[in-house]
């Protein structure tokens, strides 16, 4: 009799044979407005048996992959700085193992503690961001480090020209101003991307993808802390992952699925299919 | 003072003189992940007095039709085979008094008593089939009447090329394998259906119409135990059901309601647009 | 200290320097179906701090616009006429001073409070109407003051040729002859607004610009009393609102929120963010 | 094959056998807080085949009584006037066929229809009234009938001393002083209930017996308008209904079950237990 | 880098050194009214981490106990002779290996697997049977295995004066006729049980325990298929677990949490507190 | 026209004649479990008005105390420190003006701001504390600024024997242990109140008065992070809440309302009747 392993399903390979690493970053302290994504990497995992590991979109099967869950690491609510440094630690461990890193939020900070591992190795790296708000403030009510602001924490490593932001259709007015002198935002949807993800791949920059599950419209997505309507559809991002990986992505993140604030399920198992779709592209 | 009678909306012509008799199979005992689809038709039944008896997308009214309704069978929990052979006895009945049977699910596995009924009496059928998944597996975890095989059912039944799938976006790598070789699988939406019907109706082939509610989008229908993101709107789905009309049907079926997984209840008030929609359509 | 003020997000001049008055009208005794728009206005004053007051979509914020919120009036539950006497005193009050009444509701009833304030001083007045339903029964089960009669009411003052619905998808056989005859009636969708609005903007008419947000596809908005499958999508119903706003737009209205029907909270989200656009784009 | 009758389960006698009748009263106009107990007959009546139709506490069973189930009132929302006067006039159609009018609401005002008509009848009657609110007020906002005036009302018909109520632990300082002049107002619990069910049933006083299921805690019965903590528990409910039914019980209704508001359905399921043992009970 | 291993909070010995071995079944295919028992012993496991292993009840810690948590059996929906059938031989592998098996349902049926197996090596096995409903039924809609006659086919084992059973509040007239005559039935509470269990411990009986969550009264477990008002307390139940742990336990289960049902979770927490210490009561 | 002025149901009193202040701690950010409690004290107020001013338990009105209520404060997300200073300056400003500071929160860690601005002025001062968990952790994965810890952190300032905790039915061992040697700890009920209250009003000896609302049991308040069966109830409470308020109060506050997590509102109600009964006993 075995002990009762969870993973999400399909990624049950040895953690030495795998080339993709799960983690989850059960963490939510610096949600402004309403908490809960701290409960997403379960839940997704908990779901994912009502999905199938086969996808037709790509005629491919996760089963034969290789990844490994490592399960969600246990972060301190109430210190940002300490969790950031738990999150960094265990995406440097992964890099070392020469594996991709995949995380799995929790807020949208956690981002930073994976973009901090992955840029000291890759010191010219590129982030592609799918967001429906731009999370560039300098700090929110007094935090810097704050979901609100850690594009701008990661504008502070990387610079400028190096941040690609698609989907955005929220902020605040001083957010667009420094975008527009910064990063490359691009709003509402896809526009651009197929251009700048081919300009990547051709130069073979190493690129970071980070999802926030938000720029999904919330009609296909209401369960997330900050619903803005408007966003893409479903079919709308696969199509656009597929683009962002023809890149050379050498990390990223899928995050903001708070569960419970939608009781229909619906959004989990969105989560659920993205999550596959994006495992099954990074696997080439 | 009348005992309390409750119909869809509209829908209470005598037996004698409906052309078209309704059912609910309140039946999920097979169900793999959430539950609930036992609900759906009387959910339909309680709900529909919030719809209008007439539809603008038709300028047709349900109190010109003649529909019967004859409420829920009660099935027996825990047996399918007990509970398809009261589906199937029901349908015959409807049958043999020269009408239309038009089966409330229920879980997608009650529509195989109603194909057995009509395949009996027109054994060129075919299967005109709306559904976010395949359900063509053999068997499910040792079962063979289970909602993941009622199509390879009615496939035993009916045999190759009979079975028309449309909307479908989820199965194992052998379902759809086993699609290639012996059902008509579209994809994703409802490309051919056009030409598929004009080529059944030229014919007068009969058709038994089968829709899994979850071909729509969850945005649109969360309330169903198998949400599959990427699915058809509500207008789609409307053009498509008038198209399979145009064909001989000579049975049909509305499954997967799963109300209690939608609090809001907007799953529900689709159901009931679908199939007023649908009767108002099949009322030539 | 300063007792607690709650107003909408960023409306927070003084009545005298303001253009836009906001007042709430939290009634719905003679909803048919489900009720709850009640707690409609009060939901969107506190889920306002969930939204930001910079729009990009109009590249203009609230902070420069001069709107005062005046919270909500206390209404008589169960007496229409009594409601709908301090909506209209209210709405009179505000137009004495100068400034365009926008009134949150509350069911779609009490837009005839307001339009009867706004009609005195206007009487040449058309309204603009986005609805999922035509609203022109001539009664409902013996009432004439009812959320299913008020555009009917509307017409009773206004006269032929001045209403013009837009998105409207429901009604009984009734009132699709109805609205033949008298109103302007625009079923599904947009189509026809932006002649409409360029024809009424070149005279100068005013217009009542009557929102009933039931008009949005429930997949966006599934908070509401009567869902109606098949509606607007959210850009679509910015881009409208905008069209609308060309003209001389005099007063206005957004009703048919009932939050305690979308546990997730998308709804009142998505009600914030239309009223927002709103309030900008009749900013000029 | 049999159209469908939906009764509350073991109450299918005809007419003219029953000793019982069943009439449901949509109806939620005037509720001031929270709406919804308009859905409440029907959801009991739907909710009741979870129910057994024995009971363990009174070894009696509904299959052995006469009860017959009228169905819901099509009442007009908006003019509680017209309300009272249809439910009024059902009750008198039953009382004059020498059957117990047993009224399932609704919003607490509908109390006042049936009571008309049994007043008429009986013009010594007595009311107990169970409660968690006094419902004493002259008016509500202006409104002198509204759910919160309702036992006002009727001591406008009976008079003083006639009205006995029990549970209470809610309204405002007025109601308490009314109460203390005018009628027998027990608060918190049903201290005194034995001494006046005996005394009543001595001389053979005709009792309308009125439950606002709000007397019980709400930690038993969420789902209600107006939780008030601090209520009583099911089984002192159960054996203060016993005591009441050895008085003449000439009319009742049982009502504010907002069903919608609790979404674990353990409300409506507690209402239809209460329901089950009042009917037994009255079924001597 | 270590695989995700999930178990009910303090239960991570290894399976040599456990006393005690826990499994789960998730299954519901028989249940008659609202199903989602299934998911009762996963979300346990994974809201277990809500709770402490320390209980002040007991002064006693899970730390300290030798208990294995070998996760969830996969069961066929649809079959109940199937699934009874790999709940036995899981329960008789635990047994052969010198260890008690404890059982996480799923709803009741699930226990007569276990009693199977526990009764063929205790042939003078009783059952102490804590439950709202009798589950004495011969048959339930023609199925001889449902949850509403699982204590019926343990008796078809055990024979009379075997089977005790408390708190029992519902079932059909011919079910508590029947416990007249074959068991030890105590309805509504635990009277009796203290005097039952001393006289059990004192011959050493073997008992299996089984305890079906709904017999806590709904307002503090409203998350269950079946709700009964007037049910225990938490602290009722929780002494009177103590009093059976007297007795000489071979089995156990605890069943018919259905966390969907209770969106607010403390459904699943009671469950998780009654486990803990029914753990620890077993740990001696 | 004025603006929008939102208090708790009869606290509009002005700041100056004010004997009573309250203010809101909207923060969570240290919430081990499940987070929402940041909503608490906006939900309070909101709902008030579903409440009356009078309590027939006391026979006393809100509107004859004076009672002012500042609103929420703007606390930083992710930074416990800064907003205990925060609060603590709050407490400061009302205290220094002669007033009772009574604080909302919010999770449990609030109440530290609060005590120590009030030991600041009372350096003899007593702590009554009403909880079902010890929060007496010296740090919770690494945070010693936790709702874990909150009690802990008192005791750092006040020392021995001078808190006093009741209801305590959840902690790990060592938070027992100790609460043995340094505070006055109570567990599962109100045991030995009456006592401590009329020795600490005997010598008048200042008192800070805590109630964290799980306390209640989950039954009647299971709107809340960490549900623990086996509570008190409300009438308990209530006589609980009158015994500390003879003794000298000069600071309370009442926490852990998370509206979210209970959907029939019944929380949030329950809460404010205990909010209303504290502050009439306070009001002497």
């Amino acid at each position: 009799m075995n002990p009762n392993i969870e993973t999400f399903i399909g990624c049950d390979s040895g953690f030495d044979e795998a080339h993709i690493v799960l983690f989850g970053a059960p963490f939510d302290s610096t949600t402004s407005f309403r908490p809960g994504a701290r409960f997403g990497p379960a839940a997704m995992r908990h779901e994912s048996f009502g999905l199938e590991t086969y996808s037709p979109y790509q005629d491919k099967d996760l089963t034969d992959c290789h990844i490994f869950d490592s399960g969600d690491l246990e972060l301190c609510f109430g210190s940002a700085e300490a969790a950031l440094a738990d999150i960094q630690a265990r995406a440097e461990e992964i890099l070392s193992a020469g594996k991709l890193p995949l995380l799995l939020g929790g807020e949208h900070l956690v981002t930073l503690g994976s973009v901090r591992a992955v840029f000291a190795r890759y010191p010219d790296l590129h982030i592609i961001h799918f967001d429906a708000h731009a999370d560039l403030r300098d700090d929110y009510l007094g935090a810097r480090l704050s979901h609100a602001c850690v594009l701008r924490r990661c504008h502070d490593l990387l610079g400028d020209g190096r941040i690609h932001q698609f989907c955005i259709r929220s902020g605040d007015r001083e957010e667009f101003r420094f975008a527009k002198a910064h990063t490359d935002l691009h709003p509402f949807g896809f526009e651009g991307l197929a251009e700048l993800t081919e300009a990547l791949a051709r130069v073979g920059a190493p690129v970071y993808f980070t999802i926030d599950l938000d720029c999904l419209d919330p009609a296909v997505f209401p369960g997330t802390g900050t619903p803005e309507a408007g966003g893409v559809t479903f079919p709308q991002l696969l199509e656009a992952m597929r683009l962002v990986c023809r890149a050379n992505v050498v990390g990223a993140d899928v995050n903001e699925l708070a569960p419970m604030l939608d009781h229909s399920g619906v959004s989990t198992a969105a989560a659920c299919k993205v999550l596959r779709e994006l495992l099954l592209t990074l696997s080439k």
